[in-house]
């Protein structure tokens, strides 16, 4: 069966008979906008007991997580988001509840964070499920746009924030926790990591405006996918260390309290999450939405004052072992396989 | 329960706390592209058993519909298609066939015809439907794109082509009439009409480059229905001549050779469309994406040069009496209500 990424490798050569920009297979579509920017566009496909379900989330924060996914890719790119199209479809059901009304409040919410305008979409009924196309437009300098092609042997890896989170929310979700609007305990903040991804829109418009990225993509698929399509763009390998990757707290907090907590706060989870699964999630996982990116190595005192105010970690390098992801830890170097998300 | 067009109006308003260009309400957004030109843009969800059945059509005719009727609302800015991007969610029973693969053939071969670039979109599995968003962007020239909101009172009014053949030949697949391939009889070709609509894009780009229509839509979800959104934008009337309407020649020919046909080309729709059917399927039918368009009498010799190669139709001409449609036939004259598709 053919995987989606094949499939998406050879509609991009079937488009190069009439080029437009760059960007198949990339975060974003670039094309061009005027003599001194270039768009960046992104379409992300949100489908019902897919991507998300009725039962563990609530219309709002269906509506933060469209726009938050493309907002992701934007920023991956190193663009400012400018603004969005929103198409939606709704079974008669869904229709004749408040679900569209909360779900674009939670939409809304966030664009006026970056301040996104909302320019058209499409609304259209289905048969059963809630499907959404969620369409961003970002803007570069020219030529300026971050790809997943530019890193290079010797090129330093850097991921923002803390990973591994959104998947364990995940995990917590299909053993029976709910979202509890309100609630600031750490399987809660596990949730919302699954629930209402954060895009990292400050930081990928820093690195794109200063030009200190070589390379970059949004950790939606998992650091091991994801890392594997810079490899596979750049045409490099990397090496990357267990240590230094960032662990999400709560990802860490559960584990030694689980005993306590099986009383404070009831869960199926109770044993807690294993040094193994932790690793799992983070490597794997896929949903944290945080960046990650390559840097040439000069520009090292230069990123660390660009980003002095954001959390980040250098988890490795990128290394001449062309696609080779290689993990190491102190005991041993293992090559690391891609097995992020993928529908197909 | 709300009204799709309701609830646009709705998300239209809430928009205009961040507005970027013009635009939710029309067949495109337009915003700003560079100092000379605009950019418009479309989104059309497509899904599977509402807008299409796999019974009815095939793989090829499903990809050149979803990019024609986004093609279609290009042209009813006036503007020239440029780029396209596609986001396409498959059941994993569908993705194991070939239908991909048709679907894109069908999709690329339209684009081609009109230099439209395929610049990226998503793809994603579902659990159970086919469901595809069609985003199409066109440039038009600063402050030219023909909008909904026009037209003035005395404006004449026009329609390209002819219309109904789309509607009946829904009504022959509901009857159980299939396409097929190569066959040039009547009722395949009005199965075409709904199967494979052919944008307006030519006279779309030429009325909106010699700034030819005051006010502009596509026939999409019918003529009643979309003159209505043109009179409700314009803040004017209507007044249509039901003799005037150009009835697609296959639907007139089925009447007539209904008994001839029994024999010839056996068909549960035998007895033909009556005169009532006709004019239902030409006023309220739909999807015929055929151009609705207005304009200032004054110009009534230029636009007739203009489209000296195209078939279109003077119908009747904008009134002062707000929103009020009014058909007038030789025995009557009444009033006409929006009967045209809607999902909700």
């Amino acid at each position: 069966m053919k995987s989606e990424f094949d499939f998406i490798e050879k509609i991009r050569r079937r488009a190069q008979s009439a080029p437009i920009g760059t960007g198949i297979g990339d975060d974003c579509a670039v094309i061009p906008k005027d003599s001194k920017t270039d768009l960046v566009i992104t379409a992300d496909l949100l489908i019902e007991d897919v991507d998300f379900r009725l039962e563990w989330t609530t219309p709002e924060l269906i509506g933060h997580k469209a726009l938050a996914v493309s907002l992701s890719d934007a920023a991956a790119m190193g663009a400012k988001p400018v603004w969005a199209m929103l198409s939606i479809g709704i079974p008669e059901k869904i229709w004749k509840t408040d679900f569209v009304d909360e779900f674009y409040e939670g939409w809304f919410r966030l664009a006026k964070k970056f301040g996104v305008g909302l320019i058209g979409g499409d609304v259209s009924r289905t048969p059963d499920k809630i499907v959404i196309d969620s369409i961003v437009a970002g803007e570069a300098k020219k030529g300026k746009a971050v790809l997943r092609s530019g890193a290079k042997a010797g090129d330093l890896i850097f991921v923002t924030g803390n990973l591994g989170g959104a998947a364990a929310g995940l995990k917590l979700l299909d053993a029976g926790e709910r979202y509890e609007k309100g609630s600031k305990s750490y399987v809660q903040k596990l949730l919302l990591r699954q629930l209402k991804p954060n895009p990292q829109t400050e930081i990928g418009q820093i690195l794109g405006a200063k030009n200190l990225a070589t390379s970059m993509i949004d950790l939606s698929d998992g650091l091991s996918s994801d890392l594997a399509h810079l490899c596979r763009e750049s045409g490099v390998g990397a090496e990357i260390f267990a240590d230094k990757i960032p662990f999400d707290e709560n990802l860490r907090k559960i584990f030694p309290r689980r005993r306590k907590d099986a009383l404070a706060e009831p869960s199926v989870m109770t044993r807690g999450f294993s040094e193994d699964e932790r690793l799992n999630f983070a490597l794997n996982g896929g949903e944290d939405f945080e960046l990650l990116f390559t840097a040439n190595p000069k520009k090292i005192f230069q990123l660390e004052k660009a980003l002095e105010n954001f959390n980040f970690s250098r988890i490795g390098k990128m290394s001449v072992n062309t696609e080779i992801i290689e993990l190491i830890s102190d005991s041993k170097t293992a090559v690391l396989r891609a097995k992020g998300f993928r529908h197909f």
